[in-house]
């Protein structure tokens, strides 16, 4: 982001309190380290903030908020984190779709929904373009601050292997571990551990990997039968769509995921090595990245894994 | 390494000429990148270097060294990079054992061989080293070195995702990167891409994964009969060592390969989250770091198994 920008970000949030921070549904590590950290830095400068979740925070972080409770206040000001659309607030949230005052997010995709706007696009995670600007503005970075940004840069970028990693990316993560944050302990805990259930659940699902145009594209599907019998949490599932990119000769990964409130409905995640993820997701009405994307796709499963295959192949 | 140990390096560097460079045997993305890197440099200031593996240099790594060819010279200096023991140089280079001139190593466990020492065992890589030392000086850091240190320390860290992943080992990346390593490339090369064949053999693997010690131990064991029938390069075996550790509750992963030149002698990877690696290798004749660790057993399978889990659950 242009130090204009964060300059001018950093000016309004200077300006407001009572402020409520807003993450988005089926949250991952950026938006939850993003929320906790804008949190928690505005209450160490003696501010009023919660952060809100349509569904709450998953356990997988609760790393970063064993200590977080919620303040008692008249709410004055909102502030949205990672999220690229109002759809993303998630039903319980729905109430802010037309409240946000100011949107701090890294999606090119994003609709602007805000009343005012701070998106790089070229940002590999929202947890970087808070780090910059607390860096901007000389901000205390205390340790949890810190796990907080770690985890939001090392998710998005999966663990700096990703293509949007930036020099930047491993400047923070330099000063962040610096700072204090656990970062061996944050990749364990995001990118190494699994339960045997898991390890068991991948077996099956990497077992009935289907192959299509010439081994360029490759689908996994999710059901909710099978997040029933592994007992997952639907976090858990994120790690699942860089699966299918992994196996050679790959271009194309799909990840087709049953939704639990919506059996008939598949969330789609595309991954891609060199071609556009957000263009094919676009074309189903979702959005992302270059290389990661997503969209919901409302067919049953054989005729949702056609539809998206089908695209997938025009990108070829 | 410190600055002082840098500037006598450099010092010597300088000084000679026809340079063999010496990379250990089973090559790592450490000591091969650590090797090309030193041995482009000296070329690159019009300086006559060779380097030298005893079983050649695997494809994985032929990124890093498409147009590399030997060049006619008499020898007249040694060196070796990530080389912890002579023994580790392997046969057809063991001529060379009483002959090295300059070591540069991270290994803790360093026999100090060389007729010049140059060992930094909080160092998170070799290339690590080498990085520093090039920068010190302020010699031109080419975008093929760039990428050969960018290898070495991806890999060391397990892709900045290991304990030993430095404020520093970041830091070089930014700058690597920025020289013109291409990281997204050689992380998809390193990490994540795997054959159709791979991945069946890690099901099979994995599948026959045992626990001991409460699961607080995770052993799996490759024999040759699995590498022949699934067609493995050697060095595609290093990434089956983090398997065990992925483990929830696994403190101590341990894999057990069987050698194809002597089938009963199994390798033994050690990593650890919290006890000492190096110790346990070190109960068995080997050595290595903290949490990543390695040593041989002469013994039948089973037996081979029961060595190493007795001692491993004394450090529990």
């Amino acid at each position: 982001m242009t130090a204009e920008m964060l300059r001018r970000l950093a000016e309004i949030l200077e300006k407001i309190d009572n402020v409520t921070v807003l993450t988005h549904m089926h949250p991952d590590g950026d938006t939850i380290g993003a929320g906790f950290a804008l949190t928690y830095w505005l209450r160490s400068v003696g501010k009023k903030a919660n952060v809100k979740n349509s569904e709450g925070f998953p356990k997988k972080f609760s790393f970063l908020y064993e200590d977080y409770k919620d303040m008692d206040f008249e709410e004055k000001a909102v502030v949205s984190v990672d999220i690229a659309d109002t759809n993303l607030l998630g039903s319980p949230l729905d109430e802010y779709a037309e409240k946000v005052d100011v949107c701090i997010d890294h999606h090119k995709s994003n609709r602007e929904f805000a009343r005012q706007s701070f998106v790089d696009g070229d940002s590999c995670a929202t947890c970087l373009i808070i780090y910059e600007l607390l860096r901007n503005i000389g901000a205390k970075i205390n340790p949890l601050i810190a796990d907080c940004l770690y985890t939001g840069i090392a998710t998005d970028t999966g663990c700096f292997m990703f293509e949007n990693t930036s020099p930047e990316a491993h400047r923070a993560a330099a000063n962040l571990i610096g700072l204090g944050a656990r970062a061996a302990y944050i990749n364990r805990e995001m990118f190494q551990i699994k339960s045997r259930g898991r390890i068991l659940a991948e077996q099956e699902i990497i077992g009935s990997m289907k192959f299509e145009h010439d081994g360029e594209i490759a689908v996994i599907t999710i059901t909710n039968e099978q997040i029933d019998r592994f007992g997952f949490d639907r976090a858990d599932l994120d790690g699942f769509a860089g699966i299918p990119l992994s196996v050679e000769g790959v271009r194309i990964g799909i990840t087709l995921k049953q939704q639990a409130e919506d059996p008939g409905t598949y969330k789609v995640s595309v991954r891609t090595v060199d071609t556009d993820a957000s263009a094919i997701a676009g074309r189903l009405g979702g959005g992302g990245h270059n290389r990661a994307a997503g969209c919901s796709v409302e067919k049953p499963a054989d005729e949702a894994y056609k539809t998206v295959v089908a695209i997938a192949e025009e990108y070829l």
